[in-house]
């Protein structure tokens, strides 16, 4: 909604956006490398290596007694917010040109109890604070990156019914922080901006082709696809939380029954360490319950590493619940690569074995012939990164370099 | 395999090819609308015209009293062969630059029964005719487009452990027919060919985001995603037949227990035709062994049409085993179209109903939103004008167009 349209062909790229896709992907690069990547003719690349540096786009990186210019991406020409809204925190950060954090401000919050409008005066307050305690002005922001935790309308720029966040739906989000600071402003899913971060700076590193999965209180997927978030024809795709799979007798939040996430996800790890621990068929959670503590999947993770069978029983049903779901997206989308993060990523090696193991065994030899499944090595960061990541994506996208460098009369 | 790389960025189109492209998908168009579309200078867009036109590949559309020239794809500058093997038959089509065919022959034949080598001479006899019988030189071929009924290691143009042709693994078809014919030549699965012609001349009209569901013999699916094929990291995508579909009491022919395919695929639906019959619990089919006929799902269509409600119920089941899968691929791929095409979506308007009940049961409601589900209306040609669109899409790919307008010496 907020990146005008200029009757481009979808998909098309200009020029001068290959040329800076080229230069931001595989730089520093001579422009010679550009010809040849490009086909395009030789004066055209220089026309528009000059126009890219004189909107400050690219620069020449300094080279100790070398003639010929390298061009690299001016990471300092400007700076992007990313927001990281979750259920229970708000991290706000200000980004370079390469999606690294210069500064962040995080805050606990319940974002069940929490208006639009609060959480909105929220982020444009840590956006200035950000903003003056590095002294750089809010009007060279060169845009906003937004996640959070439900369905997106990405083409518009707001919520769509997210069951997590009551009274958000169809809150015209981008619009009401782009009239607040003016640049452009791109709101997604979490987790298709984790998938980014984990493409640029996590374990996907710099693959074109993979399925992020969030397992976390939520589950949910990120599929990139040449190098870009598939985001399907309402922005749904990778929603896979509410996949049934397989035993009805689960009632899950959403009002069916069997989902995914009714069997393999945070709550439902609680759950049934909280019976667990009341039952005694765990000795160490019934001892943490008479302490007080209330079952987590973190405190299975710790009693399946202080070796308590019960908490390491229920840890392997879970990533074989979402080993057989995967194994059948595995069919379908045939990846090379899957990662694997979110809280739940955090539950130990026999959780990512019995997510593998099942996958394996239910999955075509042919689609896991060289299938790697990987857990996630990003901190608690990457929800700000990925938002920073999926705006310099948008902004300096093929068709959107191009207008960057046109004057406003063109 | 047999395009040559050039170093060129994958993905990143070359200016001829980019406007090559825009002509051929939106043409006839004014050189002004290129320029537009393109976002190159008007005299670079003159002179790739010109380099385009010399080269065969665009025309000028005659028009009647107008001055400006209409560019459009030169149709009859050249021609491709499509070919199609089924586990039945064999068609080989003549086709012109816009993928319609021109003339065909066609066979019946047994592939469990066939070696390559057999197979491969009847392919180069039938195409040595229809080349003959349409005065048309074998050296003028532009290309040829094979598909077969499984898995393909596309990049080299070869089947991979494909079920029902044993002697055929990694039979190296791409280049024994290269060898003969001297032109490009490029190997797909049957059922991402059907989606390809399902998007240029089926019911997908021209969308470039869909899913295509062969519903036969064999259970496959065809993602198209920014109107290529998706084909995942070893060519296995879509290879959606022998997902869990949750009953592990039926033995599938792949060795596991449950498979989509072993519960609704048409071996299936014949086994239950016959089961039905000999029960006496259908009496139509009953009716029918009596006459010797033995089930089929074209009997249990039949059944259904004359009010048989036991052939109803088979194909109302075999509906809904389906729907159910295709309801995880929504939630997970959120397509706004899909298309359902093989010999089971003849089975009737029950049979595509249940498949939309159970897809609508099961997934989200933001996945289902806008999604239409559409039966094929596309022919027995089907195949071969797939294969003949695949090698359109490939010769005449970004990249390559610029490399058939480059004299060889450069």
């Amino acid at each position: 909604m907020l990146v005008p349209t200029d009757g481009s062909a979808p998909g098309l790229p200009t020029a001068a956006g290959s040329i800076f896709k080229i230069i931001r992907d595989q730089g520093p690069l001579f422009p010679a490398d550009i010809v040849r990547r490009t086909g395009l003719a030789k004066s055209t690349v220089s026309v528009y290596i000059d126009r890219l540096a004189a909107a400050g786009l690219i620069r020449e990186e300094p080279r100790p007694g070398g003639k010929r210019r390298m061009l690299k991406v001016a990471e300092s020409a400007g700076y992007v917010m990313g927001v990281d809204l979750g259920q229970t925190h708000l991290n706000v950060g200000l980004c370079d040109l390469e999606g690294d954090v210069l500064d962040s401000i995080g805050a606990d919050l319940d974002l069940l109890h929490e208006t639009p409008e609060g959480v909105l005066a929220r982020v444009v307050g840590a956006a200035r604070a950000l903003s003056s305690r590095n002294a750089l002005a809010l009007a060279a922001l060169s845009g906003i990156g937004f996640c959070l935790p439900g369905p997106v309308d990405y083409a518009r720029g707001l919520p769509v019914s997210p069951p997590v966040m009551p009274g958000w739906d169809r809150f015209p989000l981008a619009s009401a922080l782009h009239r607040e600071f003016t640049c452009p402003v791109f709101i997604d899913n979490d987790v298709n901006v984790m998938a980014l971060a984990e493409r640029d700076k996590g374990a996907a590193s710099q693959e074109q082709d993979f399925l992020f999965i969030k397992a976390g209180t939520g589950i949910g997927a990120g599929l990139v696809v040449d190098g870009r978030i598939y985001r399907g024809a309402k922005g749904a795709a990778g929603d896979i939380g509410h996949i049934s799979a397989g035993l009805d007798d689960v009632l899950c939040h959403c009002g069916n029954r069997g989902c995914l996430e009714a069997l393999a996800g945070g709550r439902a790890l609680a759950l049934r360490a909280g019976e667990a621990a009341r039952s005694g068929a765990s000795r160490f959670l019934a001892a943490r319950l008479a302490e007080g503590l209330a079952g987590t999947p973190e405190l299975l993770a710790l009693g399946a590493a202080a070796g308590d069978e019960e908490c390491l029983r229920i840890i392997i049903a879970a990533g074989k619940a979402l080993g057989d779901t995967i194994a059948k997206l595995v069919n379908f989308f045939n990846p090379s690569l899957i990662v694997v993060g979110g809280g739940l990523a955090n539950l130990g090696e026999r959780y990512l074995a019995s997510i593998r193991e099942s996958i394996y065994r239910r999955s075509t030899p042919l689609a896991t012939a060289d299938l790697v499944i990987k857990r996630s090595a990003l901190g608690p960061a990457t929800g700000v990164i990925g938002s920073a990541i999926l705006v310099l994506d948008e902004i300096f996208s093929h068709t959107n370099v191009g207008r960057l460098m046109r004057p406003p009369s063109a």
